[in-house]
């Protein structure tokens, strides 16, 4: 048990979620979930994913000895000035957004003195949303990339760390900065990639659209996977990663001329050779996933023995 | 039982889940595996997927009533040469080629009077390549495109049409040109994409690139499984579908621009109406592809019944 009063704001596919695994693993006495919606509220009392389900968010942090933000990142400075009068003195505050530096800026300049801000980004998700739709295992293996304040005490990190180790997580601590780059690549560049050659089909006459959607290759059809992912929370990420995602999207489009003038030139041996380098990052990538399975497992069996 | 004697020239992937899937499903009596490289040769004999295996790519055809291209569609033209003086009275030519357009050109100029060319195409295959992991369950509720010729005889359509069917696909019929470009939307441009920016990431400077290599979330991951695809396979599409994928690509281009300029000015609710109409394509995907099983599924039963 490592926390009394755990309060979720925003109870979608990760508040949830990380409710199931905190409930499930025993980490809290008590689990509050806020949420504006009173149809979410409706469901966490029909599936009982929490002690009590209120639209009140400010009021919802009185007592909680942690709060977890996980609404889209462009409602955080919303729910920071309704909650921050309600903060309990030594509250630990920590969120869930795929965007750091923005999320920083926008809580720092209203957290009260006696409480302490945590920021955190759980690297899970799938392309369904809303609290239905959540599992306890959703973080099992998966990083979870905290990115304390210079200010942060070491002890609150910790705690934050506990939560994540707890829900099956494998902690990374890095800077907001590093982050946000990390992510423009690994996530929010293939997101806007996948959206916009979803929406290119779209565009597409009669037809030909007809044959896209019935023909729907392996290629086109993960992008509609990703591309169904939730458009509130991917447009407040474009919004808030912006000089990331257009560094990244710079040099990617720069790449993607380079392939296009291969291509136009018929130049094999160019694209050839561009294919067969990429081979070499899943191995790398599938390797490293089974270090992060590996270092989970040895983990875990270490802690029961 | 549809033919006597198959030849599968090019015995990778495709070539090999054919074989198995010809012999699983009784639907020829002899099948001959043709490939330059020896050591496949070695493979199909170790794993015996074939009644035999050559090297002797002209010899192979011999006495053949079908005869299977599955060879990267760059080799096509040294294959019909190779094969054309040995091709039986009447025999059937087919293949797997990812292009249709280009392919018939290939083939047709070289096409002796007595044989006749089917062009297809089965959409199926992984990130895998080699005869080892090939499976016979491949094409089972995948489609398979055929784009005849205006003279091909609708007998011998009928007989690859069948061959397909027999190996569990659906079988679709369209123009070479209407092929070539529905593919370059749904298959290749997706994998030129994937190339590109899993080719983006592997030139980044250290530190970063270790994180995204480490933390590679689920947009970043599926684009590498993408790009891990064969690539020699992969560079012959692009160079023989040419004018299709720059054609989509141009209008993916522009696009993505709008998104970009979307992104830099902050334009959330642009964004988010983008973000939403891609789910919509999402769904009617994943109905069409139940139609498909369905489909497939009721022909079977009524088969067995």
């Amino acid at each position: 048990m490592i926390f009394e009063k755990i309060t979720i704001i925003g109870f979608g596919l990760i508040g949830s979620s990380l409710a199931r695994a905190i409930r499930h693993y025993n980490l809290a006495k008590t689990i509050i979930a806020a949420d504006q919606n009173q149809s979410v509220c409706d469901t966490v009392n029909e599936l009982s994913l929490a002690d009590k389900a209120t639209t009140d968010i400010a009021g919802s942090v009185k007592g909680a000895d942690l709060v977890i933000i996980s609404v889209p990142v462009g409602a955080y400075t919303q729910v920071i000035e309704a909650i921050k009068v309600n903060l309990k003195e030594g509250a630990l505050v920590t969120d869930t957004g795929s965007v750091k530096q923005s999320v920083i800026q926008k809580i720092s300049s209203h957290m009260p003195g006696h409480a302490v801000f945590v920021p955190g980004h759980p690297i899970a998700g799938t392309e369904y949303s809303g609290p239905e739709n959540g599992f306890k295992e959703l973080f099992i293996d998966r990083w979870t990339i905290l990115t304390p304040l210079p200010d942060t005490p070491v002890q609150e990190l910790e705690k934050i760390t506990k939560l994540w180790e707890g829900c099956g997580a494998t902690v990374e601590i890095m800077s907001p900065e590093h982050h946000d780059l990390t992510l423009a690549i690994t996530s929010h560049l293939p997101h806007l990639i996948a959206y916009t050659i979803v929406g290119t089909a779209t565009e597409l006459e009669g037809d030909l659209k007809r044959d896209v959607i019935n023909l729907s290759a392996s290629g086109f059809r993960d992008f509609t996977r990703i591309a169904a992912s939730d458009p509130v929370m991917w447009r407040d990420v474009f919004v808030n990663n912006r000089d990331s995602v257009l560094e990244v999207l710079s040099r990617f489009s720069e790449d993607l001329s380079e392939m296009q003038r291969a291509i136009r030139k018929g130049d094999a041996a160019f694209l050839e050779e561009k294919f067969t380098k990429t081979r070499a990052i899943r191995r790398e990538i599938i390797d490293a996933g089974q270090h992060v399975e590996e270092t989970a497992k040895a983990k875990l069996s270490s802690e029961a023995g």
